[in-house]
Protein backbone atom coordinates (compact mmCIF):
# COMPACT_ATOMS: atom_id res chain seq x y z
CA UNK A 1 0.00 0.00 0.00
CA UNK A 2 1.56 3.77 -0.75
CA UNK A 3 -0.44 6.81 -1.42
CA UNK A 4 0.10 6.91 -4.70
CA UNK A 5 -2.29 3.97 -5.17
CA UNK A 6 -6.02 2.90 -5.78
CA UNK A 7 -7.20 6.79 -5.92
CA UNK A 8 -10.17 5.73 -8.06
CA UNK A 9 -13.72 6.44 -6.42
CA UNK A 10 -15.26 3.72 -4.46
CA UNK A 11 -18.96 3.02 -5.59
CA UNK A 12 -21.51 1.62 -3.41
CA UNK A 13 -20.93 -1.71 -2.12
CA UNK A 14 -23.20 -2.27 0.88
CA UNK A 15 -20.86 -4.52 2.88
CA UNK A 16 -18.66 -1.44 3.11
CA UNK A 17 -21.95 1.12 3.87
CA UNK A 18 -22.50 -1.29 6.37
CA UNK A 19 -19.22 -1.71 7.93
CA UNK A 20 -18.53 2.38 7.38
CA UNK A 21 -22.51 2.92 9.38
CA UNK A 22 -20.79 0.24 12.36
CA UNK A 23 -18.27 2.96 13.29
CA UNK A 24 -20.15 6.42 13.68
CA UNK A 25 -21.21 5.22 17.01
CA UNK A 26 -17.06 4.38 18.75
CA UNK A 27 -16.67 7.66 16.44
CA UNK A 28 -18.28 9.59 18.26
CA UNK A 29 -17.59 7.98 21.52
CA UNK A 30 -14.42 8.62 21.23
CA UNK A 31 -14.44 12.14 20.54
CA UNK A 32 -17.21 12.95 22.73
CA UNK A 33 -17.81 11.15 25.69
CA UNK A 34 -16.43 12.50 29.15
CA UNK A 35 -15.66 15.45 27.44
CA UNK A 36 -16.16 18.92 29.92
CA UNK A 37 -19.88 20.32 29.27
CA UNK A 38 -18.87 23.26 28.27
CA UNK A 39 -17.68 21.23 24.82
CA UNK A 40 -20.16 19.41 24.92
CA UNK A 41 -23.00 21.89 24.66
CA UNK A 42 -21.23 24.22 22.45
CA UNK A 43 -22.01 25.50 19.46
CA UNK A 44 -21.45 28.31 16.24
CA UNK A 45 -23.27 30.43 17.74
CA UNK A 46 -27.74 31.70 17.72
CA UNK A 47 -29.08 28.63 17.30
CA UNK A 48 -27.07 26.23 15.94
CA UNK A 49 -26.31 22.73 17.18
CA UNK A 50 -24.17 21.77 19.57
CA UNK A 51 -22.67 18.32 19.78
CA UNK A 52 -24.93 17.13 22.21
CA UNK A 53 -27.78 18.06 19.74
CA UNK A 54 -26.16 16.19 16.90
CA UNK A 55 -25.92 12.76 18.51
CA UNK A 56 -30.29 13.27 19.40
CA UNK A 57 -30.50 14.12 15.37
CA UNK A 58 -28.84 11.21 15.07
CA UNK A 59 -30.77 8.97 17.45
CA UNK A 60 -33.84 10.70 16.00
CA UNK A 61 -32.62 9.30 12.29
CA UNK A 62 -32.03 5.78 13.82
CA UNK A 63 -35.64 6.03 15.24
CA UNK A 64 -37.76 7.43 12.34
CA UNK A 65 -35.74 7.99 9.47
CA UNK A 66 -33.06 5.46 7.48
CA UNK A 67 -34.43 2.12 7.83
CA UNK A 68 -38.04 2.96 8.18
CA UNK A 69 -37.62 4.50 4.90
CA UNK A 70 -36.24 1.88 3.83
CA UNK A 71 -38.57 -0.40 5.13
CA UNK A 72 -41.46 1.83 3.14
CA UNK A 73 -39.71 1.46 0.15
CA UNK A 74 -39.49 -2.14 0.49
CA UNK A 75 -43.42 -2.09 1.13
CA UNK A 76 -44.73 0.27 -0.94
CA UNK A 77 -42.32 2.00 -3.65
CA UNK A 78 -42.95 4.98 -4.72
CA UNK A 79 -47.07 4.73 -4.20
CA UNK A 80 -46.24 6.06 -0.73
CA UNK A 81 -44.17 9.41 -0.39
CA UNK A 82 -41.77 8.85 2.91
CA UNK A 83 -42.79 10.91 6.34
CA UNK A 84 -41.05 13.97 6.76
CA UNK A 85 -38.58 13.97 9.25
CA UNK A 86 -38.20 16.71 11.86
CA UNK A 87 -34.62 17.75 12.00
CA UNK A 88 -35.40 19.58 15.42
CA UNK A 89 -36.94 16.73 16.91
CA UNK A 90 -33.96 15.93 19.11
CA UNK A 91 -34.42 19.66 21.27
CA UNK A 92 -37.47 18.33 23.27
CA UNK A 93 -36.20 14.61 23.22
CA UNK A 94 -32.89 14.92 24.66
CA UNK A 95 -34.25 17.84 27.52
CA UNK A 96 -32.72 16.21 30.43
CA UNK A 97 -30.34 13.36 29.06
CA UNK A 98 -27.01 12.94 29.34
CA UNK A 99 -24.60 12.92 26.71
CA UNK A 100 -23.68 9.10 27.83
CA UNK A 101 -27.14 8.14 27.61
CA UNK A 102 -27.24 9.32 24.17
CA UNK A 103 -24.12 8.07 23.13
CA UNK A 104 -25.56 4.72 25.02
CA UNK A 105 -28.42 5.09 22.82
CA UNK A 106 -26.91 5.94 20.10
CA UNK A 107 -24.95 2.66 19.51
CA UNK A 108 -27.71 0.58 20.48
CA UNK A 109 -30.07 1.66 17.51
CA UNK A 110 -27.28 1.69 14.82
CA UNK A 111 -26.46 -1.84 15.80
CA UNK A 112 -30.33 -2.87 15.88
CA UNK A 113 -31.05 -1.26 12.90
CA UNK A 114 -28.14 -2.63 10.86
CA UNK A 115 -28.70 -6.13 12.36
CA UNK A 116 -32.74 -5.34 10.95
CA UNK A 117 -31.06 -4.11 7.54
CA UNK A 118 -28.57 -7.21 7.15
CA UNK A 119 -31.82 -9.80 7.74
CA UNK A 120 -33.53 -8.17 5.27
CA UNK A 121 -30.75 -9.58 2.60
CA UNK A 122 -31.07 -6.66 -0.13
CA UNK A 123 -30.02 -8.06 -3.39
CA UNK A 124 -28.72 -6.26 -6.20
CA UNK A 125 -31.95 -5.43 -7.55
CA UNK A 126 -33.38 -4.97 -4.49
CA UNK A 127 -31.33 -1.30 -4.46
CA UNK A 128 -32.46 -0.53 -7.64
CA UNK A 129 -35.95 -0.47 -6.37
CA UNK A 130 -37.27 3.16 -5.97
CA UNK A 131 -39.21 5.25 -3.17
CA UNK A 132 -40.92 8.31 -3.10
CA UNK A 133 -39.29 11.65 -1.35
CA UNK A 134 -41.99 14.17 0.24
CA UNK A 135 -39.30 16.68 -1.38
CA UNK A 136 -36.89 15.13 -3.89
CA UNK A 137 -39.28 12.90 -5.26
CA UNK A 138 -37.90 9.61 -7.34
CA UNK A 139 -35.01 7.82 -5.10
CA UNK A 140 -33.57 4.60 -5.36
CA UNK A 141 -33.04 2.45 -2.31
CA UNK A 142 -29.05 2.46 -3.14
CA UNK A 143 -29.33 6.37 -3.16
CA UNK A 144 -30.76 6.26 0.62
CA UNK A 145 -28.48 3.96 1.73
CA UNK A 146 -25.53 6.10 0.47
CA UNK A 147 -26.90 9.52 1.64
CA UNK A 148 -27.25 7.21 5.38
CA UNK A 149 -23.60 6.74 5.33
CA UNK A 150 -22.89 10.55 3.73
CA UNK A 151 -25.04 11.85 6.48
CA UNK A 152 -22.98 10.16 9.38
CA UNK A 153 -20.10 11.69 7.84
CA UNK A 154 -21.37 14.88 7.55
CA UNK A 155 -22.18 15.14 11.32
CA UNK A 156 -18.82 13.86 12.21
CA UNK A 157 -17.30 16.94 9.87
CA UNK A 158 -19.68 19.33 11.80
CA UNK A 159 -18.95 18.13 15.03
CA UNK A 160 -15.52 18.35 14.45
CA UNK A 161 -16.12 21.94 13.23
CA UNK A 162 -17.92 23.14 16.30
CA UNK A 163 -15.01 21.99 18.25
CA UNK A 164 -12.25 23.75 16.30
CA UNK A 165 -14.39 26.95 16.24
CA UNK A 166 -14.85 27.23 20.18
CA UNK A 167 -10.55 27.79 19.82
CA UNK A 168 -11.26 30.53 17.09
CA UNK A 169 -9.62 33.21 18.90
CA UNK A 170 -7.24 31.00 21.37
CA UNK A 171 -5.15 29.89 17.82
CA UNK A 172 -4.09 33.80 17.64
CA UNK A 173 -2.49 34.15 14.48
CA UNK A 174 -2.41 30.50 13.36
CA UNK A 175 -6.14 31.72 12.77
CA UNK A 176 -4.97 32.07 8.58
CA UNK A 177 -4.32 29.18 8.30
CA UNK A 178 -7.12 26.91 9.97
CA UNK A 179 -9.78 26.32 7.28
CA UNK A 180 -12.19 24.89 9.81
CA UNK A 181 -11.88 28.17 12.15
CA UNK A 182 -11.60 30.64 9.31
CA UNK A 183 -14.41 29.03 7.18
CA UNK A 184 -12.89 29.09 4.08
CA UNK A 185 -14.40 26.79 1.72
CA UNK A 186 -13.60 23.30 2.89
CA UNK A 187 -13.17 21.36 -0.55
CA UNK A 188 -9.78 21.72 -2.22
CA UNK A 189 -8.29 19.95 -5.08
CA UNK A 190 -4.41 20.74 -5.00
CA UNK A 191 -2.25 19.72 -2.77
CA UNK A 192 -0.26 22.33 -2.96
CA UNK A 193 -2.74 25.68 -2.50
CA UNK A 194 -5.41 25.51 -0.58
CA UNK A 195 -4.54 22.86 1.25
CA UNK A 196 -2.05 24.64 2.78
CA UNK A 197 -4.57 26.46 4.61
CA UNK A 198 -6.62 23.43 5.46
CA UNK A 199 -4.22 21.21 7.20
CA UNK A 200 -3.03 24.18 9.32
CA UNK A 201 0.99 25.00 9.76
CA UNK A 202 3.66 26.45 7.95
CA UNK B 1 -28.05 18.73 31.16
CA UNK B 2 -29.78 19.85 28.61
CA UNK B 3 -29.46 21.61 25.00
CA UNK B 4 -30.55 25.19 25.89
CA UNK B 5 -27.23 25.17 29.09
CA UNK B 6 -24.15 25.88 29.07
CA UNK B 7 -23.64 27.89 25.65
CA UNK B 8 -20.69 29.83 26.13
CA UNK B 9 -17.28 28.68 24.48
CA UNK B 10 -15.22 27.51 26.81
CA UNK B 11 -11.37 29.28 26.80
CA UNK B 12 -7.99 27.40 26.65
CA UNK B 13 -7.90 25.03 29.63
CA UNK B 14 -4.60 22.72 29.25
CA UNK B 15 -6.10 19.68 30.87
CA UNK B 16 -9.31 20.09 28.17
CA UNK B 17 -6.58 20.29 25.20
CA UNK B 18 -4.74 18.02 26.32
CA UNK B 19 -8.22 15.81 26.43
CA UNK B 20 -8.87 16.45 23.22
CA UNK B 21 -5.75 15.60 21.56
CA UNK B 22 -5.92 12.67 23.39
CA UNK B 23 -9.05 11.58 21.76
CA UNK B 24 -7.77 12.00 18.07
CA UNK B 25 -5.87 8.41 17.79
CA UNK B 26 -8.72 6.74 18.76
CA UNK B 27 -10.99 8.71 17.03
CA UNK B 28 -9.18 8.14 13.64
CA UNK B 29 -8.55 4.28 14.61
CA UNK B 30 -12.61 3.83 15.03
CA UNK B 31 -12.95 5.53 11.79
CA UNK B 32 -10.09 4.11 9.71
CA UNK B 33 -8.91 1.21 10.83
CA UNK B 34 -9.14 -2.17 8.59
CA UNK B 35 -11.56 0.21 6.38
CA UNK B 36 -11.19 -1.50 2.40
CA UNK B 37 -8.45 0.38 0.54
CA UNK B 38 -10.90 2.29 -1.79
CA UNK B 39 -11.81 4.32 1.04
CA UNK B 40 -7.92 4.57 2.94
CA UNK B 41 -6.67 5.97 -0.51
CA UNK B 42 -9.76 7.81 -1.78
CA UNK B 43 -8.75 12.01 -2.13
CA UNK B 44 -10.77 14.69 -3.49
CA UNK B 45 -8.76 14.51 -7.09
CA UNK B 46 -6.04 15.48 -8.09
CA UNK B 47 -3.34 15.75 -5.89
CA UNK B 48 -5.40 16.24 -2.55
CA UNK B 49 -5.05 13.60 0.78
CA UNK B 50 -6.20 10.81 1.70
CA UNK B 51 -7.02 9.46 4.77
CA UNK B 52 -4.18 7.51 4.50
CA UNK B 53 -1.87 10.92 3.10
CA UNK B 54 -3.58 12.82 6.80
CA UNK B 55 -2.14 10.02 9.14
CA UNK B 56 1.17 10.25 7.88
CA UNK B 57 0.74 14.19 7.77
CA UNK B 58 -0.31 14.15 11.85
CA UNK B 59 2.88 11.41 12.47
CA UNK B 60 5.16 13.60 10.84
CA UNK B 61 3.68 16.60 13.15
CA UNK B 62 3.98 14.56 15.96
CA UNK B 63 7.37 14.29 15.10
CA UNK B 64 8.62 17.91 14.05
CA UNK B 65 6.20 20.04 14.78
CA UNK B 66 3.98 20.12 18.26
CA UNK B 67 6.12 19.60 21.39
CA UNK B 68 9.50 21.04 19.18
CA UNK B 69 7.93 24.01 18.88
CA UNK B 70 6.55 23.63 22.34
CA UNK B 71 10.19 23.78 23.53
CA UNK B 72 12.10 25.97 21.16
CA UNK B 73 10.00 28.23 22.64
CA UNK B 74 10.75 27.08 26.36
CA UNK B 75 14.32 27.13 25.48
CA UNK B 76 14.53 30.32 23.27
CA UNK B 77 11.83 32.28 23.06
CA UNK B 78 11.30 34.78 20.25
CA UNK B 79 15.72 34.31 19.73
CA UNK B 80 14.91 31.66 17.39
CA UNK B 81 12.04 31.22 14.88
CA UNK B 82 10.38 27.60 14.55
CA UNK B 83 11.67 25.27 12.03
CA UNK B 84 9.52 24.66 8.93
CA UNK B 85 7.50 22.29 8.81
CA UNK B 86 7.33 19.88 6.15
CA UNK B 87 3.46 19.29 4.65
CA UNK B 88 4.43 16.69 2.39
CA UNK B 89 6.92 14.72 4.20
CA UNK B 90 4.44 12.06 4.70
CA UNK B 91 4.60 11.33 0.78
CA UNK B 92 7.84 9.72 0.76
CA UNK B 93 8.18 8.62 4.90
CA UNK B 94 4.38 6.55 4.13
CA UNK B 95 5.96 4.88 1.32
CA UNK B 96 4.88 1.04 1.39
CA UNK B 97 3.89 1.30 4.61
CA UNK B 98 0.26 -0.06 6.29
CA UNK B 99 -2.45 2.17 7.19
CA UNK B 100 -2.75 -0.16 10.48
CA UNK B 101 0.87 0.73 11.06
CA UNK B 102 0.59 4.43 11.11
CA UNK B 103 -2.54 4.81 13.18
CA UNK B 104 0.23 2.64 15.53
CA UNK B 105 2.51 4.66 15.42
CA UNK B 106 0.40 8.01 15.39
CA UNK B 107 -1.00 6.78 19.11
CA UNK B 108 2.30 5.98 20.40
CA UNK B 109 3.79 9.16 19.32
CA UNK B 110 0.96 11.34 20.32
CA UNK B 111 0.92 9.36 23.52
CA UNK B 112 4.77 9.82 24.36
CA UNK B 113 4.46 13.33 23.15
CA UNK B 114 1.43 14.08 25.92
CA UNK B 115 3.82 12.31 28.33
CA UNK B 116 6.25 14.95 27.54
CA UNK B 117 3.69 17.50 27.60
CA UNK B 118 2.59 16.73 30.90
CA UNK B 119 6.32 16.30 32.76
CA UNK B 120 6.72 20.02 31.35
CA UNK B 121 4.65 21.31 34.11
CA UNK B 122 3.69 24.18 31.97
CA UNK B 123 1.89 27.13 34.38
CA UNK B 124 -0.25 29.88 33.16
CA UNK B 125 2.95 31.80 32.96
CA UNK B 126 4.21 29.43 30.92
CA UNK B 127 1.53 29.54 28.95
CA UNK B 128 2.04 33.20 27.70
CA UNK B 129 5.62 32.75 26.82
CA UNK B 130 6.23 34.13 23.18
CA UNK B 131 8.11 32.39 20.23
CA UNK B 132 8.67 33.29 16.51
CA UNK B 133 6.61 31.57 13.53
CA UNK B 134 9.11 31.71 10.42
CA UNK B 135 5.78 33.29 8.91
CA UNK B 136 3.06 34.20 11.25
CA UNK B 137 5.93 36.33 13.91
CA UNK B 138 5.30 36.54 17.18
CA UNK B 139 3.07 33.75 18.97
CA UNK B 140 2.59 32.57 22.28
CA UNK B 141 3.02 28.87 23.58
CA UNK B 142 -0.92 28.73 24.16
CA UNK B 143 -1.58 29.60 20.65
CA UNK B 144 0.52 26.72 19.86
CA UNK B 145 -1.22 24.37 21.83
CA UNK B 146 -4.71 25.18 20.69
CA UNK B 147 -3.70 25.23 17.56
CA UNK B 148 -2.37 21.50 17.95
CA UNK B 149 -6.03 21.25 19.32
CA UNK B 150 -7.75 22.58 16.09
CA UNK B 151 -5.28 21.03 13.72
CA UNK B 152 -6.08 17.89 14.65
CA UNK B 153 -10.34 18.63 14.33
CA UNK B 154 -9.61 20.07 11.13
CA UNK B 155 -8.00 16.92 10.06
CA UNK B 156 -10.88 14.57 11.77
CA UNK B 157 -13.47 16.90 9.18
CA UNK B 158 -11.22 16.54 6.01
CA UNK B 159 -11.33 12.55 6.57
CA UNK B 160 -14.91 12.94 6.63
CA UNK B 161 -15.47 15.05 4.26
CA UNK B 162 -12.99 13.09 1.43
CA UNK B 163 -14.74 9.91 2.63
CA UNK B 164 -18.45 11.36 2.26
CA UNK B 165 -16.99 12.61 -0.86
CA UNK B 166 -17.01 9.09 -2.53
CA UNK B 167 -20.81 8.86 -2.60
CA UNK B 168 -21.44 12.21 -4.13
CA UNK B 169 -22.31 10.72 -7.26
CA UNK B 170 -23.97 7.61 -5.24
CA UNK B 171 -26.91 9.70 -3.11
CA UNK B 172 -28.14 10.66 -6.31
CA UNK B 173 -31.14 13.57 -5.29
CA UNK B 174 -29.63 13.55 -1.71
CA UNK B 175 -27.13 15.65 -3.05
CA UNK B 176 -28.78 18.76 -2.53
CA UNK B 177 -29.16 18.58 0.67
CA UNK B 178 -25.67 17.17 1.85
CA UNK B 179 -23.66 19.99 2.55
CA UNK B 180 -20.44 17.74 2.94
CA UNK B 181 -21.00 16.41 -0.70
CA UNK B 182 -22.16 19.59 -1.83
CA UNK B 183 -19.09 21.48 -1.06
CA UNK B 184 -21.55 24.27 0.51
CA UNK B 185 -19.80 26.60 3.22
CA UNK B 186 -19.60 24.65 6.12
CA UNK B 187 -20.46 27.28 8.68
CA UNK B 188 -23.78 27.97 9.80
CA UNK B 189 -25.64 30.21 12.16
CA UNK B 190 -28.87 29.57 12.33
CA UNK B 191 -30.81 26.64 13.15
CA UNK B 192 -33.96 26.74 10.56
CA UNK B 193 -31.68 27.87 7.76
CA UNK B 194 -28.30 26.82 6.73
CA UNK B 195 -28.52 23.47 8.83
CA UNK B 196 -30.93 22.05 6.68
CA UNK B 197 -28.49 21.20 4.30
CA UNK B 198 -25.79 20.52 6.98
CA UNK B 199 -27.95 18.48 8.23
CA UNK B 200 -29.16 16.41 5.47
CA UNK B 201 -32.39 15.18 5.66
CA UNK B 202 -36.01 16.41 4.84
Amino acid sequence: MTSQTDRARPSFVMEEAVAILARTPPVLDALLRDLPNDWIMANEGDDTWSPFDVVGHLIHGEQTDWLPRVKIILDHGEARAFDKFDRFAQHAKSEGRTLASLLDEFAALRQANLSDLAALRLTNSDLARRGRHPELGTVTLRQLLATWVAHDLDHIMQISRVMAGQYSDEVGPWRAYLRIISGAQGRSNRRDRAPLQDLAEG
